[in-house]
């Protein structure tokens, strides 16, 4: 199975079974970077929305930590866009209402499923984009890898969960329930958004090779997704 | 009068009439990092809860953006603190009445007064903490003039307050109101501040030379206020 060189507007994946590689002027890559963009802008406000239940001034300085990493991966990405002629606004706006659907159907009702939510979701968006990268051309994944990178801030949520999940069974299991409607819910978020936008379904086949792999993709972040759980003592 | 070597604990402000130079270890300078790094995290929250007025996603952008350039200040100062032994949030937390209550005595109810807020308060504080940092040693001026840099974000709010006040003389002169209520307030505050903090007090008079040199840097600082004012089309 030929694995490279399909070209930007023309591939057409035809089950093919390995994964290939995207290349750069893929219209996938500016979607990419939408979604990405607009993930970065909604995870801001709502890390600051859910810091409004924050206990303490040191939680609330995390919180704002954590959120102005957010922008600064935002504006890494508006600059990747601007560097391709296209404006932030018209590529990410596509991309609202699915994300802002995730936030909606996934707001925390406690400091303590704030806490797991910001670990949870993160991970699995980094998971997912991290699951992708390797196909991307070397510049477009630096770009990705770059807006993922571990800002080192969420260790303060494990500590925090960890102790509490220890002392309090009930807490335990309805934080359990909490982090699995969290993947459910991030699962078919982004099965729609692959559905309505064709040229980002193509990317991901790409990058998985056909249907198998993107299935074997999301059984990997499933994985990944419970191991963070067990980190958390959700186990 | 001598206006070098004040020693850092002992210094005596005796009637000096030319501005001196700050030790780095004049209590003043933790209390200054202090209330700067709580600043910036109010300004953080206040920029945040202000944007829910924004009426395009592109204002939504710009506040988050001014927002993360405030905790990325924030960290500089948390940085600064830690190699000095402080913990951050014992230093900031003395100052988060007096900035609290400067925020709830002027919260903005639309989306000019947020802009003009943004653009005056911020400012304000700039000038402020400029006056001053000609006295201080130069490792701390530097940290002072570094969270203090212009961001370039605020930009956007001269062509948007410009362009409604050109067309609307009612909202003119409520925003001249507005304008005129922040620089009000913001001096209470200040007042208010340098009351408290004996060390803070000592610090600004070493810097101004005396109690005139308090009152002509206020009156600077008013100058400012009504050049900026002016700048967003408010005269």
């Amino acid at each position: 199975m030929e694995s490279t060189g399909v070209s930007g507007r023309t591939q057409q994946v035809d089950g093919a079974s390995a994964p290939g590689v995207v290349s750069a002027d893929h219209p996938g890559v500016v979607s990419l970077f939408g979604v990405l963009a607009y993930g970065e802008i909604s995870a801001f406000y709502r890390l600051v929305e859910d810091a409004a239940m924050a206990p303490t001034l040191r939680d609330r300085i995390a919180m704002a930590s954590m959120a102005a990493a957010e922008m600064n991966h935002f504006e890494v990405l508006e600059a990747a866009l601007r560097d391709r002629g296209r404006d932030v606004l018209s590529v990410t706006e596509p991309f609202a209402a699915a994300l802002d659907a995730y936030h909606a159907s996934t707001l925390p009702s406690t400091w303590m499923e704030v806490l797991v939510k910001t670990y949870v979701a993160d991970g699995l968006a980094a998971d997912f984009y991290r699951e992708i990268a390797h196909s991307l051309p070397a510049e477009v994944a630096a770009t990705v890898r770059e807006v993922l990178a571990e800002t080192g801030h969420s260790e303060f949520v494990v500590s925090e969960v960890v102790a509490r999940v220890a002392e309090d069974a009930a807490a335990k299991d309805r934080l359990m329930l909490w982090g699995r409607r969290l993947l459910g819910e991030a699962i078919t978020q982004a099965q729609f958004v692959l559905a309505q936008r064709e040229e980002l379904t193509e990317l991901v086949m790409t990058a998985s090779g056909d249907f198998t792999g993107i299935v074997a993709l999301f059984d990997r972040m499933q994985v990944r997704h419970s191991e963070r759980m067990a980190t958390l003592g959700l186990v």
